[in-house]
């Protein structure tokens, strides 16, 4: 594989060379890492798109939610990229972006690229790779890139790490309770948006809305909110209804951060984050070589049959490792 | 330090020796972890304790538990010894066996040996310390190794990844809920004792054994227990009243296990699951050494600033430190 010819044709902004590369971050066979790592430092560094991170529980609309939001921005004259970090697809065997169908128009428009998540057992894995591909997208020339998540356990704090803007998807809920929502997720959202705000659901969707802003006035303000922010607001995905009055929120927040320092501390503390984890991650991977493998098995072999101390043992691998 | 002398101390069941092997262990200077290894690897590996853990929430009586049930264990000729993994002591300032009163009898029995918890913000650097620390017991000659944890988060996972025999100690709970005991605890847990079964709380003692006991019934029987276990009991550790009860079902279970091989089996494993853990920290302490901290923060700086990528940047830097 021709890796400046890539290059290139990413930064030209064809779709097919930021599929092939795409697909060549999210592989872990080692020449391909190889060929991924010269890719990732042949792109140019100076094309920034706004990074979009989105999480909700399934069932609360975020196909649609993503689908009306991508054709409000591709109008808007925006190119639009949405990628997917899903925890639980080694799991279910599918992936969250897997059926593009269910992003119909969107996934039919030129201004857009949909990737569905890549399938891995580790989220660690799964999140490198996502990382990689924002990359590939900003150096394609994209203005967005939204990176969705199924609202479960780690995932979204790994959507944070890389995002600009983290918005939490919720569904209007019965009772007046703050159902589900763990702390920690309310606390990471810049924008808490409340879909479904049609039909029946309107009422329970102005009383979630409501709860929620109690809740986020609540908290503790954070250095990089303007006033008003964390906030909630609602949205019917479905009648295109609330989109273009979340998107300037979206606007004024970033515009905010970028004039007052926040937007490019954010980028390099992220950016110094990503690099210390794939310090540790590369580290790691010499204990994936086969090599090592093998002899990894045979001395944790010797250590069970308790011949060898556990400590002791670690230490002389580490050593004949590093030879 | 004279490591063959010290190894001599311990094996000859020296206290003073076991407390400056143990102090050896926790240390993290770079010349006291190779002193620490080449300790362990000089020790005898045919001296077996019981390794017990034992886990329970501040309030339900750990301290004077294992004050009564030492003084017990002592009072039957065994050698008693007692350990802390305390994933609060960095927070707290403080460790859980800190204060050496809280067990004023045992603590004064030449038959026992009290270690608090070493004072650690990792939980990964306690859980190897503490481990180091049990094989440093078994060398000695004690008979019982218990390895006291306070009941939050992960702590006791990493007990339970040490020792043959889980015991989790409770208090009387009011109502009859299963109070604030997390489902994947009940299944670490080997036997279930409900402390202070005494004076005004015994009936509510009795209604929670009875409670938990329903509980453990409808979990899956696990290949490793006998038939009746995992089992709830209560005692009254103030009183001394259950425990010699509680002591022959941990005989029965040992011996049961012992007789159909998961005793060894679970050693192995164990050993094997250290070792690998061991491996994988030596691998990243790499990073700790000074100059590897000062190239990280160098080649951080400009992945910071934007001049290289994450990828890159981390592969150039551990090529480097291979060298």
């Amino acid at each position: 594989m021709n890796i400046d010819e890539l290059a290139k044709g990413i930064v030209a902004g064809e779709r097919r060379a930021l599929a092939r590369g795409i697909t060549l971050v999210e592989s872990s066979r080692e020449d391909h890492r190889a060929q991924a790592t010269a890719l990732l430092a042949a792109l140019p560094k100076d094309r920034e798109a706004m990074r979009i991170g989105l999480s909700g529980t399934p069932g609360v609309g975020k196909s649609t939610f993503i689908e009306s939001l991508g054709m409000m921005l591709v109008g808007l004259g925006l190119r639009v990229a949405v990628l997917a970090i899903d925890p639980s697809s080694s799991r279910s065997g599918g992936s969250i972006l897997g059926d593009k169908t269910r992003m119909d128009l969107l996934s039919r428009e030129k201004a857009a690229f949909i990737r569905p998540s890549p399938s891995q057992t580790h989220l660690g894995g799964v999140a490198r790779r996502t990382r990689e591909a924002v990359s590939l997208c900003e150096a394609a020339g994209f203005d967005v890139v939204l990176i969705e998540t199924v609202g479960v356990g780690q995932s979204e704090t790994v959507v944070a790490e890389m995002s600009d803007l983290f918005l939490l998807l919720l569904a209007p809920a019965g009772g007046d309770e703050l159902q589900g929502v763990k702390r920690g997720i309310m606390e990471m959202a810049d924008i808490i948006v409340v879909n479904k705000a049609d039909g029946d659901l309107k009422a329970a969707a102005s009383r979630t809305c409501a709860d929620y802003s109690g809740a986020l006035r609540l908290m503790r303000k954070r250095p990089q909110d303007p006033d008003g922010f964390p906030k909630a607001m609602m949205v019917s995905a479905l009648q295109e209804d609330g989109l273009s009055e979340a998107w300037d929120e979206v606007q004024t927040l970033i515009e905010w951060r970028r004039a007052n320092g926040f937007w490019q501390r954010t980028r390099a503390s992220q950016a110094r984050y990503w690099f210390e984890q794939s310090v540790k991650h590369e580290l790691l991977a010499q204990l994936e070589a086969p090599k090592a493998k093998a002899a990894l098995k045979a001395l944790g072999d010797r250590v069970a049959q308790g011949v060898e101390d556990p400590t002791k043992a670690a230490q002389d691998f580490v050593m004949q490792l590093d030879r």
